[in-house]
């Protein structure tokens, strides 16, 4: 299916590019920064495949590797124009977020699991590889700061599921689904809006 | 089984209920709390059935997610009532400890694995779920401080497996391997028992 | 094939050292000391089979276990001896990275991936346990430091395919191929050996 091969070789690029961004912040060399591009690329989608008891979706289609390393040396020979821009890395990262979610809600329903796993695995497929990044990098967890991210990634996998039992052609919810999420989230880091908490009753202790 | 249901569902909301309360202490919002219940609670299950070549077991059961949204929710509502006690969320912890010890033997042996890797998967069922959710909030995992944590889970898993070659049945051999998990991982802490270590022959090193 | 076995005990029980040394200087107790000594021999391989679909290699072969248990024991009792030299822990890692390396890309090979899948598998392999040891101690992973590591894995997956496809049979190239990334790997750190960098175009950020 054509959309959604482009969604995907979109996703893998943008999260590679959004490793290899990590990587040079942290002033990795370039092999440190190929390996971050190539895991943040697949990590999500080898979430996903394993899980479906399947073999990774780069065993067999080497291109995803390969788009990975060439965001990696886009980065390092551009850095320099892309990096007085403090989100790039997370634009590149929303875009992932959009593609990843909506290509885990394909795949998870293509494999006949129900709603509830399905908005499951869409989310870890969206938030896996990012959550890799971060953690290799010594980060906190993009899911963990104080933004609307993994509720995006929720939302739009209940609106694709919707969408489908509706009858909604992929061709074009997909796309549709993918820019919604993306748009949440960099929306919401745009206005700053946050979701409630539950504010605990003492201070905050500093390590718990 | 009656009895493995009971102990899993049990198990399920207890580390649903420590990731919660891990995520609120983190000041999450509502939805990061909703994602840390949720792969603390489905996480050691999920290393364990991937292992074992099968899906996850939230692939065909919904509950098990229902049950960690009802656990985010119940904490997001009542937090109040129970932060003024720091124990709370090691009580939880404890006994998700147990119960997914004792599950996670049990599948091994349903699958036919020997006693050491039986010991092994069942210790990673127990422990994967916490270690997930203390990386995720950025702390130091629950295996490596200084208390008896991992040791309870392995200790745990021997006599259920030595149990269960001595024909005694699993309606008694799991809730009361589990009870025994519990209670060693709490009473060790309420006791400040620790285990033989081997000291760095220098001044231990801040960082190595 | 006694080559291949050969090379996995001793990558296994080298790794099991490396997490064993780590959590001495965490001061972990001796069951912590034996998780992640179990941990980190038996992490990269995990992944690897699990990826090629397979149960992992320590479900029928309960030696690699015990190999680790033994590790780890030996680390306890002998830790005093080692400890003077901070080059011990480096040494034993770059033994595991050569050996998982090769076994990973053979592993890789006799299940028919290509040649990239082969490299990112078999990078996966040599990485993976020492990621998960660093990650669990709370330190920064071993292929986010400025060193060559990664790519010494790299490097002799490539050449271990290259030399695969011209018939160059395996007791020499693996061996051959296991040397080689040990000794990129220490020369590298002897001679403080570095690969270029992207630096950034501003002040670094110390955190973003």
């Amino acid at each position: 299916m054509l959309v959604l091969t482009v969604l995907d070789y979109l996703g893998t690029f943008a999260f590679a590019i959004s490793g290899a961004l990590k990587a040079v912040r942290r002033e990795m060399d370039i092999f440190g920064l190929i390996v971050l591009a190539v895991v943040t690329a697949i990590g999500g989608g080898t979430i996903r495949d394993v899980m479906l008891g399947l073999r990774p979706f780069w065993f067999t289609d080497p291109n995803y590797i390969l788009l990975s390393l060439l965001a990696a040396f886009a980065v390092f020979a551009l850095y320099r124009l892309v990096s007085r821009r403090e989100t790039v890395l997370m634009w590149f990262d929303a875009i992932g977020l959009g593609a990843f979610t909506v290509i885990g809600a394909s795949k998870a329903m293509l494999y006949g699991l129900g709603f509830v796993p399905t908005v499951v695995l869409a989310c870890l497929t969206g938030i896996g590889g990012g959550i890799i990044r971060d953690m290799l990098a010594g980060d906190v967890p993009v899911v963990l700061r104080k933004e609307v991210y993994a509720s995006a990634s929720i939302l739009g996998a209940m609106i694709y599921w919707t969408l489908g039992r509706y009858g909604v052609p992929t061709h074009f919810s997909m796309p549709a689904t993918m820019l919604l999420v993306t748009a949440v989230r960099l929306l919401s880091v745009h206005y700053g809006v946050g979701l409630p908490k539950a504010y605990p009753a003492r201070p905050a202790p500093p390590s718990a």
